[in-house]
């Protein structure tokens, strides 16, 4: 639900979700808000009581639209609604919205929308993250994207995700391609062994390094061995005596 | 810099980036990476070294495609590569990154790119959150919104973005316009009293209640004067009588 369906059509059309849509994997529709104005003139938007900067998002439309996308599927879908007001989006949560069957987005838009509405349809609030963007649009697309990737058949192998940073509360290990050397700078030898069991062993904890150095706070909720802890208290060591 | 460039074309046409990139007050524009590649098929990524899911982007044409742009320009842009490895982005860097003359994002795709790139160009490595996501392309038009409406003349009024939620480590009070009734939900008595200085004290306390209640965290942070201290004390208070 937003009021820039030509741009989010062009996002949504490209690479792995555009792929995943067009072989029926997950279905994505963009809906204009605008389509449910009663106002003779289209407008969706109205300066705000009280003053201030701005327009803000009239409640009819937006309250019709979700009415009318109801009544096309058979069935009243999850909502979100995108606002920087809304609990902070992480990867555990994107899993469970990937659990749902139908879920419709609320793209807001200049200064906001009509606090009557959002009392009304009680949506479940998110934000990207802690930064002052234009409009709705990219964190929706953010979501559709993030919870996409997560759906059967999306991704060309079920294995794939499963390595990514922040999927298992780690940052990923570093990658190398070919060429084996390139600008002077070697690919580590390990990686050139063929030897899978230590090259697991040194990805693992480049992991581990990566994430102790630069986000220790997601240590706290990853699944680590007991070699893990034992290569973590390792590099604990190490720092205190550099 | 990226590998879907048509897609990124599309976002940064619309909404208020594309009126301030008509307008002269920010130039954006979008890069293909593979268009610097050597590779005779025009390949841009390869295996990775030591097995495992997916496709790295190779070295050179990122590196190539970096330089080009250097010399385009005649100066070295600050770089930023959109990794989930990287600093979350706040709206105080934001801030920063508005002040810089020059600004280049690499996008990563598939399963990441070669770190031997990222040891020689030391990007800046930014991640707007802890989720997981197809590319660096919807994170690299994030930052690109969130910096071009801090620059000056791209939003139409100044004061425009100062009730913003981030903006002032608060969030935005709630919003409303026409109707004065709608669906049985009246808009606050004070929105309509046409006492400015009501209005004022009104919305200052909705975002400190709501920042309370949603985001705690952020009150650390907030500029609070003696006034919006006291309120903040009676909303502790309440809580741990109710």
């Amino acid at each position: 639900m937003t009021l820039f369906t030509d741009m989010c059509d062009s996002v949504l059309g490209e690479s792995i979700i555009g792929r995943a849509r067009n072989a029926g994997k997950v279905e994505i529709n963009t809906v204009d808000i605008r389509d449910y104005t009663k106002d003779k003139h289209r407008r969706v938007d109205d300066k705000p009581y009280g003053g201030g900067m701005g327009m803000i998002m009239a409640p009819q439309p937006i309250y019709d639209c979700f009415n009318a996308i109801c009544d096309e599927i058979g069935a009243k879908p999850h909502l979100l609604y995108m606002t920087p007001q809304g609990k902070t989006l992480t990867q555990d949560r994107v899993k469970e919205l990937a659990q749902m069957d139908n879920i419709a987005i609320l793209c807001g838009h200049y200064e906001g929308i009509d606090e009557r509405v959002i009392e009304e349809l009680q949506p479940e609030e998110i934000s990207i993250g802690d930064y002052v963007l234009t409009g709705g649009e990219l964190p929706a697309l953010i979501v559709a994207d993030s919870i996409s990737r997560m759906l059967p058949g999306v991704l060309s192998d079920d294995e794939c995700f499963e390595d990514e940073s922040h999927f298992n509360s780690l940052l990923e290990y570093p990658q190398y391609t070919h060429p084996a050397e390139w600008n002077g700078r070697e690919v580590p030898e390990v990686l050139l062994s063929g030897h899978h069991q230590n090259v697991d062993a040194w990805r693992r904890q480049q992991s581990i390094k990566r994430t102790f150095e630069r986000r220790p706070d997601m240590l706290e909720n990853a699944e680590l061995s007991k070699k893990d802890k034992l290569y973590l208290s390792e590099l604990k060591a190490n720092e205190k005596h550099s």
